[in-house]
């Protein structure tokens, strides 16, 4: 099987970056396969690319090389990246990025920092890595050289790293943060079912706001098990809790977008499991 | 010829969705060419999911595998199904969204319930049979396999169907109904030229709104007919009537919106052909 | 190597005409790969479709088709062109769109008006020329047939340009023009480092709008030369002058869009190189 890239950044489809990154790909690696992944990441938003990055590390082809760009600090001195993972092979920019990503798939087995001048086709801009350094470096991995050949090693434990969220637990209560917001109106939550300490949660309450509101919602499994317009939480497709509305959008109905802070709440009598 | 998918969504290219279900097919069947069609279906609008796809039913490779996804009824009992017509498969929700472009086929010749539980490579999540179900059953069914390696038969005659919008005829007039505006401002009407009766109309009456505002039209062949910035009656490149301006968008002359009744009117001396 | 085509278009990518255009080229063409240069072009701004393609074109794979659509005249007598550049092929309407590419390549050496009927795999739409003319005259050219099996041959010297923007010198300043905002507000200038005049230039002041507004920027190579929130001027990665800022939109901070004029200027003692 020819190589396969999966490709991630924040440069949006309006102008013509991601299509020439793809050209520069198509030049130097004709024969390997380029599939993106998204493009819409707000600008700047690290974690919100780190966090669609590792929701496709379940579903990548094996061997797949994961190019993701989302790079506020491009011209600084922050380094380029390459690693091995469990198999795969990430390349962006050292920044945390890829860091949910590569410890889903198991830590890093070796890095390198990527030499601009030796993967670059042409003078290397000062703004413009994604197609300078990035892109002919995946192409290149892909093809299937060796790490070494596009940079020289680094250790792993020197690479950038964020956290993924995590919740506050108190008694009864989950404090969480809206971590993102599909286009469905759909509300992810930093949490994961484990969270909720317990598996017979059945009803739980919403604070959100300031002033606080507060809104019910069930504890599901699917929107079928919802009445029309009615709120309910359940794991989504990437395994993190969510909430969700029946029929319509649970965020515009709760009135959070991300980064917004909730508390999830629940009576003592529900949980029992 | 290797297979190919035409690839259509409501999930939008803000978030991975789209290229998650990319990276599964290529994981599954990394010989299939997969093309996107849309995304940017308006969320769960079944019917305007149903009219893209039929708009490029003509257009479609031999034997392409149709894969459609605008699925509000997601995670409730709605039946995952794939359909043979023409030549062509069709895969998607038993929704309706696929039946405009199989009876643009000629009907269907076979059909299977999707068997979720055989053609998935992960446990199959409450939210996203995209990503599950259809893709995995698409890439497969792309291969060449027998629609019953991914289900088991179903009568044709069980399957949800919607209705195209028809138009009302009525003496020199035509009540139809907004079914697209496109990125230009065309304005897509719910009848064909051969529903205004005769062919020999050379301007027309349009009535739209509350409190109900009039508009003339020219019918016209294409844009050049028209002066610039005049409204016009033609058939658009799917076969629809359209009205549209030279050198700017007829839905913000019109204040029309998709969905919105609309009334075309002629004069009695307008229909000698 | 396989044929490549660079497709832009401003179709956007809400609607299924850019997946239409896809499915032809495949249907007609199946070994050509066809990458999505970028489909969002402002409806209808031939200047900027323009710009786009001229930044896509010195990392174009050898022997690539580029085809653009951009195309406000469709249905009207403009011509449908192929040219043959510096060992590409331009596609696309003879409105200036392709001139800045082809002379960046070097200008036209052949050139053919594009006989619709004869490479149109069905009728030819009044409104659709990107699917029944251009992609179809793209996908054969992109297998490698001769320009002149898809129409006859015209005069290179009689096809449509546009120019590129130019600015106007003064003594200790320059008048230009914004040509374009990215997603991440850097402000594209018409005019290039080269038309500074002189290289030793350390800060200017950049005078926008009415009553005007006056701001001051530091020439700078990359990012990591400003301080947070800072304006700076550098050559951006197509060649042009930008105005940019560190960690935020330099088109917010200036109010400008595209179209906008503005003054930079420096003091005397601020141009010895």
């Amino acid at each position: 099987m020819a190589g396969v890239i999966l490709f991630l950044t924040d440069y949006g489809l309006d102008d013509e970056f991601v299509g020439v990154c793809h050209a520069v790909m198509a030049a130097a690696a004709p024969e390997v396969r380029v599939i993106d992944l998204a493009h819409g990441v707000p600008p700047g938003d690290v974690r919100r690319g780190a966090l669609s990055l590792l929701a496709a590390v379940p579903h990548a082809p094996p061997g797949a090389v994961l190019l993701a760009v989302v790079d506020p600090g491009v011209g600084t001195g922050r380094r380029a990246i390459a690693a091995e993972a469990g198999g795969a092979v990430l390349v962006g920019p050292d920044n945390g990025l890829l860091s949910p990503a590569w410890e889903a798939l198991g830590g890093v087995d070796r890095a390198v920092e990527i030499d601009a001048a030796s993967v670059a086709r042409r003078r290397v801009s000062a703004t413009f890595h994604g197609r300078d350094v990035f892109a002919p470096a995946a192409a290149r991995l892909a093809t299937g050289v060796a790490l070494e050949e596009v940079g020289r090693p680094v250790d792993p434990g020197s690479l950038a790293r964020i956290d993924l969220p995590t919740p506050r637990r108190q008694e009864g209560a989950l404090g969480t943060e809206v971590i993102g917001v599909d286009r469905f109106g759909n509300v992810q939550l930093g949490a994961r079912p484990s969270d909720l300490g317990h598996s017979g949660l059945l009803e739980a309450g919403i604070a959100v706001g300031l002033p606080e509101q507060t809104f019910r919602c069930r504890r599901v499994r699917a929107f079928a098990d919802l009445e029309e317009d009615e709120l309910g939480l359940l794991e989504d497709s990437a395994g993190w809790l969510a909430l969700v509305r029946r029929g319509g959008s649970a965020a515009a109905r709760l009135g959070v977008k991300p980064g917004d802070g909730l508390l999830l709440s629940w009576p003592a009598w529900d949980s029992a499991s």
